[in-house]
């Protein structure tokens, strides 16, 4: 798995600076395949997700359900490797160039955006590689 | 520019029940050029939002700064053509595949994801395409 952290405290700090967090203190975070392009999930992260997403190099998300740090893959093993994080032009949100290993999302497809409309019906457009029991237990 | 509205409102109204709006009623949408794959922007919609980019064949967003709709590319011309909307697997999210005429960036940046750390610092990766004067009026 490809993964860059950034080990200067000032560079992380910098790109920290340069982020916008909201209200509630997140900021939505979008994870790209880095060489595909595939738009793979969007999550939150809060400050401290941003901090360990930089300096471990592997992608740290905040959950607003569990109101508590995510480490992406922590319970499935399907990692994320961050390549690059990008702020856009006013700052709130982050793009991460990331590299999956597996799939991102928990019903076992790679990505997460896998509904959309054919013949008028809302369908799963993709099939899942993964058994979801086999990464959560059964 | 590439379009493909969905003339069917049952088949819109389908899309639309499989979206949860925040408690604001809104939804953050990531806009990514349906060929190349890349990562434009970031925005938000709105039910009506959603309903008239489907209906239309052009991307709509609600802009919370002016609390109203935001027809992409209304003063600059830069529209985006919808090719497709996906849902993610929880529905808070969604994935539009667009065909972008120019950039989609107010700073005439093709995307609006163009900071990120270099040396150390954080930095625009990737120049102007167009003069925002040129897009915006001098």
């Amino acid at each position: 798995m490809l993964s860059q952290p950034i080990a200067d405290p000032a560079a992380r700090a910098r790109l920290l600076d340069a982020i916008r967090f909201d209200a509630r203190g997140l900021v939505p975070a979008i994870a790209q395949q880095h060489d595909t392009g595939e738009v793979l999930m969007l999550a939150w992260m809060n400050r401290e997700a941003v901090e360990e997403t930089l300096s471990t190099g592997r992608v740290c998300y905040f959950s607003r359900s569990r109101g508590g740090l995510w480490r992406k893959g922590e319970t499935s093993g399907q990692v994320q490797g961050l390549v690059e994080l990008r702020v856009d032009c006013d700052g709130d949100t982050l793009l991460a160039l990331v590299d999956q290993t597996g799939v991102a999302c928990h019903t076992g497809r790679r990505s997460c955006f896998f509904s959309a409309l054919r013949d008028g019906e809302v369908v799963p457009i993709t099939a899942p590689e993964v058994d979801p029991a086999a990464l959560y237990g059964g």
